[in-house]
C-alpha cells in the first residue's frame, strides 16, 4: 500500500471513476458526500444502506444472531437469537403480574413497576439455546450463524431474583421453583432454589433499553450461564417446592441420552465453547496478514485461555482475549495469522476457570454415543481455508 | 402486598376484568397470550408495542439520548445521540477511503477492507457533545435527555491509531494531526498526536455491528473521553504536521471563553459529571422506598464514587456503582431513598480517579464567567420532588 504522489492522484482519479460507476448503480449513494448536505437528525437511527445483517429463521420458532457479520461481543437486541415453542405473544406490560407462592410466608403478586421499585442490577452475560449446534450432516456452506447462531450475550437488567425471594419470606426447605411462561406454550421448567441465590435475575432490561419480545417482554427469567430454556420468558408464575415438578420439558425434552443409555436430566450449565467468526463462510480470503477472530463462552465463569490452530489441530497457539473478560459472557479472541495461500483448517477451542477444555467430536461421542448427541453439543469445529481464498465450515461427519 | 389465598382469587378476578377492558382499548394485545399463538421468527425484532423510546431532534443537527427510558449503560446505537454539522452524509463503503500523510515516510490510502485487516479492539466508551447541558433556563419540566441528552456509551471496535501510524512511519517530530470529515461541513480538527499513541481508535464497530450512519459510518476518529466534535466521522484524511491547524472548528467554534476574559483552546477532555435518571421529570413517584439511579461518566478515566443528597446537598451518601466500572464508560450508580411524601431535592455529584469532582455552577461560574458558560458545562444538578409525587428539573438558575 505503498503509494508516490503520483499514484496518490492515479488513484484519486480512480476512485472517482469507480465512484461514478457506484453513482450510476446506486443512485442514493452521492458521488461526493461533502458536496450534498446530508440528512436532518431523527428520533431513531438506522442502519447504513450497506449494511443488512439478519437473523435466519428456521422455522417459525427460532432465528439466530448472525456472528459473521458482528464485531466485539455486544449482540444488537434485534439480532439476539429467538427460541420460542408457541411463537411471541404480545403481553400488555400493564396488565403484567408475576405471582410467587407454594413454599412461601407470603404468597405475592409483583407488577412490573413494583419489580422496577426493587433494587436493580446490570451484567452482562450470553444466554444460548441448549440445541444451539448446526453442521451434523454434509454440508460444508453453512455460516458461524448456522453453526452456533443460537447463542447471544446482552447487558441484562432486573431485580435479583434473592431480593423477591426474601420478601416473600421463601422456607428455607424449599430446595426447587417452577418458573412458568405465560406464551402460548406455557412453558414450565424447574429450577434449583441455590441458582436463586447465587445469580439469577429477573430481567426487564437489554442493552440498555426494555427487554425485546422475542426475549420475554416484559420480564423473564435469568439464569446466568444456564440452558436457554430453563430462562423462562414472559414469566408469570413461579411456585417454591422441596421437589422438582418433571414437566414436559424436562422429562420429553431437554434430556440428554448417554453413551450408556441411561439419560441426564436436569442438565442446566453450558460448558465452555468458542467460535471462530472470520474468516469464515461465505467471505473469501485474500493472502497475508488475517487477524483470525471469533467468540468464546461458558457457563461455568470466566474464559480463561482460547488456542487456536491453523493446521487442522496439529499444533496450537494461545490467542489474544480481548480485556475486560466477564463471567459468563461472549469473549472475543484475536489471533494473527499470515495466510500464504495453502489449504488450511483453522480451529478453536475454549479453556475456563474450572479447568474444563472445549472437547474434540471423539471425546463428545465417547461419553455421549453416536447417534444420540442432542442438546450440550460443544465440540471443537474448523474451518477450511482453499487455495482460492473460499472458506468452507470442516468438521468430522455426525451420524 | 401480602395477599391471602381469597385475596389472589378476587386479585385474578379484577386482572381478568382489567385485561378485558385493555384488551377494548388495544385490539392487538390478547386478554390471554396463553391462549393464542404468538408471532413467529422473524429476521429483525422490533420494539414491544408499549415501548417507544425515541430521539429528541433539537433543530437538524442533533438529538439526544432518552437516558429517563434506559436501564445499565450500553445505549441502544439507534439511540445513541447524534450532532452534525451539514448533515449525515451517505457514504458507499466499497469506494471509501482515508488518506494518511503529512510527517510520514509512506502516505497510504486505507480502504475499509484494509482498515478490518489489521489488529482489532473493542472498548466501551462513552461519546459526549461537549456541548451537553440544557437547563439554563427557567424550564423546570426537562427530562434527563434535555438536559444531558448528548452522551451515549457503546461498545466501539475499531483498529488502534498507533498502529496505523506505525504501518505510514509517522514522523517522530509530528505532533499534531488533523482529522477531516466527508460530510457536507468537511468539519476538521488538530488533534495532539500523543492520543494517537495513548488509546485513538479507527473505529467501525458500534454496539456488535457496523457503526450506524449518524456516528460516523463506515469509520471514523475516536478519542475515549475527548469531545465528541474532535472525534471525526466520515473519516477520510488525517495529516500530521508538528503544529496545530487552527481550523474554523477550533477558532471560532469549541473555545471556552473564561472568567478573565480570556478563551481556552484545545479543551479535549470531558470532566467527570454525573446525572441522576430515575425518579426524573416526568415520572410521578409515590411513596416508600424507591432506587434512585443514574449514570456518571469522565473523561479521565474510572468514575470512583458517585454522592447521592435527598436534602439538596445538605448531606451527601455514596451511591452503590454497578461493577464492573470501565475506563471512560457511563457508569450506572444506585441509591436505596425511602421517600415518605415530603418535597425533596435528589442530587448526584461523581468523583473520578485523578481526584476531580463534579463542580457546583457556583464554582464553574467563578472559573468562566456568568455569562459565558458554554461548552464543558457539567454543573450538580438536581430534581425537585413535589408532594404530589411530581418530579421536575430544579437547579439555580443560569444567566
Amino acid at each position: 500500500m505503498k503509494v508516490s504522489r503520483r499514484d496518490l492522484l492515479a488513484g484519486a482519479a480512480a476512485v472517482v471513476a469507480l465512484r461514478k460507476d457506484a453513482a450510476l448503480q446506486s443512485p442514493s449513494t452521492p458521488t461526493d458526500p461533502s458536496k450534498v448536505r446530508g440528512k436532518p437528525s431523527r428520533a431513531l437511527g438506522q442502519r447504513a444502506l450497506s449494511e443488512k445483517p439478519q437473523r435466519q429463521p428456521r422455522g417459525v420458532n427460532s432465528s439466530g444472531t448472525p456472528h459473521q457479520d458482528l464485531y466485539g461481543t455486544i449482540t444488537p437486541a434485534d439480532l439476539h437469537f429467538e427460541r420460542h415453542h408457541g411463537g411471541v405473544p404480545e403481553i400488555d406490560p400493564k396488565t403484567y403480574s408475576l405471582l410467587i407462592h407454594g413454599m412461601v410466608e407470603r404468597p405475592m403478586v409483583f407488577t412490573l413497576a413494583d419489580l422496577k421499585r426493587f433494587p436493580a442490577v446490570s451484567r452482562v452475560h450470553f444466554l444460548e439455546c441448549s440445541g444451539n449446534f448446526g453442521g451434523r450432516g454434509a454440508a460444508t456452506e453453512l455460516t458461524p450463524q448456522q453453526i452456533a447462531g443460537l447463542t447471544s450475550t446482552s447487558e441484562w437488567t432486573g431485580v435479583a431474583l434473592a431480593t423477591l425471594f426474601r420478601e416473600v419470606g421463601a422456607s428455607p426447605k424449599a430446595t426447587w421453583f417452577l418458573a412458568e411462561g405465560q406464551d402460548a406454550a406455557v412453558l414450565t421448567r424447574s429450577i434449583p432454589i441455590a441458582k436463586a441465590y447465587d445469580d439469577a435475575l429477573i430481567a426487564y432490561g437489554q442493552n440498555g433499553e426494555a427487554i425485546r419480545p422475542e426475549q420475554g417482554y416484559p420480564a423473564r427469567l435469568f439464569l446466568p450461564g444456564w440452558e436457554g430454556n430453563a430462562n423462562v420468558k414472559w414469566l408469570r408464575r413461579i411456585e417454591l417446592s422441596d421437589r422438582p415438578f418433571m414437566t414436559r420439558e424436562e422429562t420429553s425434552k431437554y434430556t440428554d441420552p448417554m453413551a450408556d443409555g441411561t439419560a441426564r436430566l436436569f442438565s442446566f450449565l453450558m460448558d465452555a465453547r468458542s467460535l471462530i467468526t472470520y474468516p469464515a463462510y461465505p467471505v473469501t480470503l485474500s493472502r497475508g496478514w488475517v487477524e483470525i477472530n471469533g467468540i468464546a463462552w461458558t457457563g461455568s465463569g470466566k474464559i480463561t485461555r482460547v488456542d487456536v490452530s491453523t493446521d487442522g489441530g496439529a499444533t496450537w497457539t494461545p490467542s489474544k482475549l480481548q480485556e475486560p473478560v466477564l463471567s459468563k459472557a461472549h469473549t472475543r479472541f484475536r489471533h494473527l495469522w499470515n495466510w500464504t495461500g495453502s489449504e488450511a483448517v483453522i480451529m478453536s477451542r475454549a479453556a475456563d476457570d474450572t479447568g474444563y477444555v472445549q472437547p474434540t467430536r471423539d471425546t463428545l461421542i465417547a461419553q455421549r454415543g453416536v447417534s444420540s448427541v442432542g442438546y450440550h453439543t460443544n465440540p471443537i469445529t474448523g474451518w477450511l481455508v482453499r487455495p482460492d481464498g473460499s472458506v468452507v465450515y470442516r468438521a468430522e461427519p455426525w451420524s
